[in-house]
C-alpha cells in the first residue's frame, strides 16, 4: 500500500498558518462529563458487520460509520441554528447597532446551518451509493461459497471412493458453479467501480458547494461588521445613532441572492494538477485506449451472454442487508419526531 | 426587529436546486434510539446562564450553545478521520485500480477531518471573545445594582424622614454611584463592539479558510476517480493491470502543495457588494466621519479621563464567571484522556 501521506506525523506549518499562527486547542477537547461520542454511536460501530456475510464486513463498518458522521454534522447544524437564535436574542437587548448587526449575523449563520442540514441529505446519497456495493458484496459470497463447497466434495471422494460415479456429477455442477461466480465476479468488479465513482462524485461535488458557499456567507458577514461603530466612547459621551438598517438589509439581500445564483460551473475554488500529474494521468487513459500495455483480456474467453446468467447491474439489487438496516431506522418511540419529510428513498 | 430574514417559511429553489434537484432526506434524520442529542449538551444549555447576574445571562447561554457546537464539530472531524481509513481498509482486498484509489482517497478525507479539528481551535478563539464580553457585562451589574439600591434608599427616606440629614449624604454617594456607572456603561460599551467585531472577524476568517481548503480537496478527489477504469468487463475477462500509482500520488501531492500554499489574499470566492449595499455601507461611513446626522455627543460632558476610575479596555478581564467555566471544564474521570496539548489560554 502506498500510505506515505496518511502515515505523516509531523509536517511544515502551510503558508497560511505562517501568517496567522494557529490557536491553542480549544478547551473543548478536554474534560468532558458524558463521555467523548455518543454512546448511539460505538454501539452501531461496534456493531457493524457482526452479521451478513464476510465479504460485505469492511463495507458494512464504513457504512455505519458515515451513518454516525451524518448525525454528528446533524446536530452540528441544529446547534448552530440554536446559537444563531441565541445571538440574535442576546443582541436585541445591547444598543441600536449591535443589535441590528447580531440580528444579521444571526440570519447568516442559521443559513450556515440550513446548508450543513442540506449537505447532510446528500452526504446520504453517497452512503447509500457506497451501501449498494456493499449488497452486490454480500450477494457474491454465495456463489463463492458453493463453489468451494463442491471442490472440496470431490476432493474428498476422489480420497475415499476413486471410482464414484458421483464425482462425474459433481464435477458437472463444479462447472456450472464456476460459471455462475465469474459472472457474480464480473458483476461485482463492475458495479464496484460505477457506484464507487459515483458515489464520491457525489460527495465531492456536495462538499464544493456546501463549502464555497459557507466562504460566500463568511465574506458577507465580514461586510456587516463594518457597521459596527466601534470608536470608543468616553464615560457620558453618547454614540452617533446608528443610521445602517438599509445598509445591513442590503449585505443580506446580496448574501441570498449569491447563495441563490450560486451554480457549479461557478465554482471559484480550482483544483488544477501540476504539469506532471497532468501528464501522467493522461498518458494512462491514453495507453488505455490505444490498447497498449498489459492487456489480459484474451487470456479467458468470455462466456456467452446469452447464457441467462447475466443480470445487467441497473437491474442488481443486492438486498440481504434491508432488513437488518431498517432495524436501525426504525422510528424510535422516544425521539421519533418525524420531520415531516418523506422517508422513501431509492437505493441508488 | 428587522427579522425579515430570518421568518422566510417557505422559498424559491435556488439556481444550484434547479440544475441538481436536492435528494430525499437522509434517513438518519428520523429514529434514533438514543434520543436527538447528546444528553451533556442538553444539560449544558438548560443550566447556562442559571446562575450569576442577569444582564450576562443571554451571553452566557450563547456561550454555552458555542461550546456545545464545538464538541459536535469535533465528534464530525474524528468520525471522518475514522471513516477515511476504514475506506482504506475496505480497498485494500480489492482489486489494485480500487485498492489504490480508495486510499488515497481516505487520504484526502483524513485531511478534511484534520481540518475540521484545527477548525474547532479556531472557532474556540471566537467563542473566548464573546466569553469576555459576557464577562464585562456581568461587572457591569453590580454598579447599577449600586445606583438603583441608593435611588431607592433616598426616596424612601424623603417619604419617612423628609428633613433626616442622611439625605445629603445619600445624595453625595449617589453622585459618586452614577459617575462609576457611566464609566462602567462605557466600559460596556465599547468592549462590547470591539470584542464583537473581533470575534466575528476570527470566526468568519477561520470559515474562508477551512471552507475554501476543503473545495480544493474536493477538487482533487474528483481527479482521484478519474483513476477507477469503469468500463464494464464482460464474465471471464480480466481488467488491463493497473498502472495509476504515479499519476494518484501526484495528484495527493498535488492536493497538499495547494493547501499547504493557501494564504488569505489568495481565497478564491469573493463575496462581493451590490452598488446599492455598497453605497449604503460608504454613505454611512462618510456621514460619520463628516459629523452629519444625528450627533448626541454634545449632550453629556463626558468625565475627566483623570478620575482614575477609568480601566483601559485592554486591562479589563472581568472573571465573575471563571469558576464556572472551570467547573464545566475539568476533566472528567471518565474519559479524561488528555489530547497531550497545552490547555492554557489565554482569554484573547
Amino acid at each position: 500500500m502506498h500510505r506515505t501521506y496518511s502515515m505523516r506525523q509531523s509536517r511544515a506549518p502551510t503558508a497560511s498558518q505562517i501568517q496567522n499562527p494557529p490557536p491553542p486547542p480549544s478547551s473543548t477537547k478536554t474534560g468532558r462529563f458524558f463521555g467523548k461520542a455518543n454512546i448511539g454511536h460505538n454501539f452501531r460501530k461496534s456493531a457493524a458487520g457482526a452479521f451478513g456475510p464476510d465479504l460485505a464486513k469492511k463495507l458494512s463498518q464504513l457504512v455505519k460509520m458515515d451513518k454516525n458522521v451524518m448525525r454528528s454534522m446533524e446536530l452540528v447544524a441544529r446547534e448552530r441554528m440554536e446559537v444563531a437564535q441565541q445571538l440574535s436574542i442576546w443582541g436585541e437587548a445591547c444598543d441600536d447597532d449591535v443589535s441590528d448587526v447580531t440580528d444579521k449575523l444571526g440570519v447568516l449563520i442559521y443559513e450556515i446551518g440550513e446548508l450543513e442540514d442540506q449537505f447532510v441529505d446528500r452526504y446520504d446519497q453517497y452512503r447509500v451509493t457506497m451501501k449498494s456495493i456493499r449488497n452486490i458484496e454480500a450477494s457474491v459470497q454465495p456463489s463463492r461459497d458453493r463453489k468451494q463447497k463442491i471442490t472440496d466434495q470431490i476432493a474428498q471422494l476422489k480420497y475415499k471412493e476413486p471410482n464414484s460415479p458421483k464425482i462425474v456429477v459433481l464435477e458437472q455442477e463444479l462447472v456450472r458453479a464456476e460459471a455462475e461466480s465469474l459472472v457474480a465476479e464480473a458483476q461485482l468488479s463492475n458495479i464496484t467501480r460505477e457506484k464507487l465513482k459515483s458515489a464520491f462524485t457525489y460527495q465531492f461535488d456536495a462538499l464544493r458547494e456546501h463549502c464555497e458557499k459557507l466562504a460566500i456567507i463568511a465574506g458577507y458577514g465580514k461586510h456587516l461588521l463594518e457597521l459596527v461603530d466601534d470608536t470608543p466612547v468616553t464615560p457620558g459621551e453618547t454614540r452617533q445613532a446608528y443610521d445602517g438598517y438599509d445598509a445591513s438589509k442590503a449585505i443580506i439581500q446580496d448574501c441570498e441572492d449569491a447563495l441563490t445564483n450560486w451554480v457549479e460551473k461557478n465554482a471559484a475554488v480550482s483544483s488544477k494538477l501540476s504539469t506532471r500529474a497532468r501528464t501522467l494521468s493522461q498518458r494512462r487513459k491514453a495507453r488505455h485506449h490505444s490498447g497498449e500495455g498489459v492487456d489480459l483480456s484474451g487470456q479467458d474467453q468470455p462466456l456467452e451472454r446469452e447464457s441467462g446468467l447475466w443480470v445487467p447491474a441497473s437491474e442488481h439489487r443486492g438486498g440481504e442487508y434491508e432488513e437488518e438496516e431498517d432495524d436501525d431506522e426504525a422510528p424510535s418511540t422516544v425521539n421519533g419526531e418525524s420531520r415531516g419529510r418523506d422517508e422513501e428513498r431509492a437505493v441508488a
